[in-house]
């Protein structure tokens, strides 16, 4: 809507998405980072699962949109790797499932335009005591299901072609990340936002990607 | 460019908007507050003065744009403040020619369509040792000179029926303000970007502008 065109760059996906501009956020991070070339869209949905993601997913990104991303980064899987609850107020979805899900969405994404570029971000760790503290237990998460979760969307992202990073392991990599990535045993402090910035960042050189960050595709505007 | 359409939000101006993410930033924290409802698009360009700025506003905000903001706040006027300097490096801005520059650059925004809303910020105070210890004193800022400016720009606003927020003032309440609210003098901290947020957030609320946090025009996107 504001010329020059810059690349959009769109973050979809639930709460760590969100939230992904609090506390020295990913989100506000890439904002910063591309401030001069990129425009960073925000698509967060608290509490949102796969499911309800795929639900929304032509309304969010239409298929006749003018300007369609040049990236979409997107996060689902925390929400749905929680524990089945008889209440039904879990917003459990069965693994499977939201493999069928997370694959329907990347091929309506990719399927957007040519230049639209994936990168999905799998479940990442939690601090479960810290968790049950914050939330008490009657919604169960376990770090068991969260690497499930992660495990298979790798392997997903594998099989289609879609970039993928291990949240779940790149979060753990870090001394003592139980205790400094998360402000409430799930949702990512500074630290933990600053890996998944880190992450995105390489995943960006890495491919060679137009846009990337050193692009004559992608000008810095006015230098 | 992402579906459904959101009311956009431009932070148009120098260092202050460019590095609004960072350090708990206030363009960061429009972003979350509104983050289901508004996109918050960054148009900053460090260093730059209200010269610089009017030269390209048409082409940061073209008239035949298909889709026009619905709220420009803008900021420049720091640059300007700086002391003329015989070698030609300094970004000064004569007094007059800075309002005569302000004055365009509101009527070229309010020009681009009945829905654009507009908020200016004057000149925000500083700290001047903490700026001379971290910049050197070769490019001089002074309170003396921010006031001037930042008191120009508001009987501007006033006159041309711009909303306009005192920075200068605003940010001298809190107490110790010379100590919290800069970075390195004059960019602002965590604490000068609160003020900011708080000022801003009052403008809006006080407006009863559309969009306004509560108004029926600018829905929570899949409540």
């Amino acid at each position: 809507m504001v010329g020059p065109l810059r690349p959009k760059f769109v973050l979809f996906g639930s709460s760590i998405v969100q939230l992904s501009y609090t506390n020295g956020g990913w989100g506000a991070y890439l904002t910063t980072v591309y401030s001069r070339q990129a425009d960073i869209v925000l698509r967060g949905y608290s509490g949102w699962n796969s499911k309800r993601a795929l639900a929304i997913v032509d309304q969010v990104f239409p298929q006749d949109a003018v300007v369609q991303p040049d990236l979409v980064i997107t996060y689902f899987g925390g929400n749905d790797a929680m524990e089945y609850n008889p209440s039904g107020t879990s917003p459990h979805v069965p693994l499977e499932e939201y493999i069928e899900n997370m694959r329907k969405i990347a091929l309506h994404l990719k399927g957007l335009s040519d230049k639209t570029r994936l990168i999905f971000l799998s479940c990442p760790p939690l601090n479960e005591e810290q968790y049950i503290s914050a939330h008490g237990n009657e919604m169960i998460r376990t770090n068991e299901a969260s690497e499930r979760y992660s495990e298979a969307l790798l392997k997903l992202c594998k099989e289609i072609g879609v970039k993928a990073i291990d949240l779940f392991n790149s979060i753990r990599r870090k001394d003592n990340w139980e205790n400094i990535s998360f402000t409430d045993g799930i949702h990512l402090s500074a630290e933990g936002s600053s890996v998944v910035a880190e992450e995105i960042e390489k995943v960006l050189k890495q491919a060679e990607w137009e846009p990337s960050l050193n692009s004559d595709s992608m000008p810095t505007e006015f230098p």
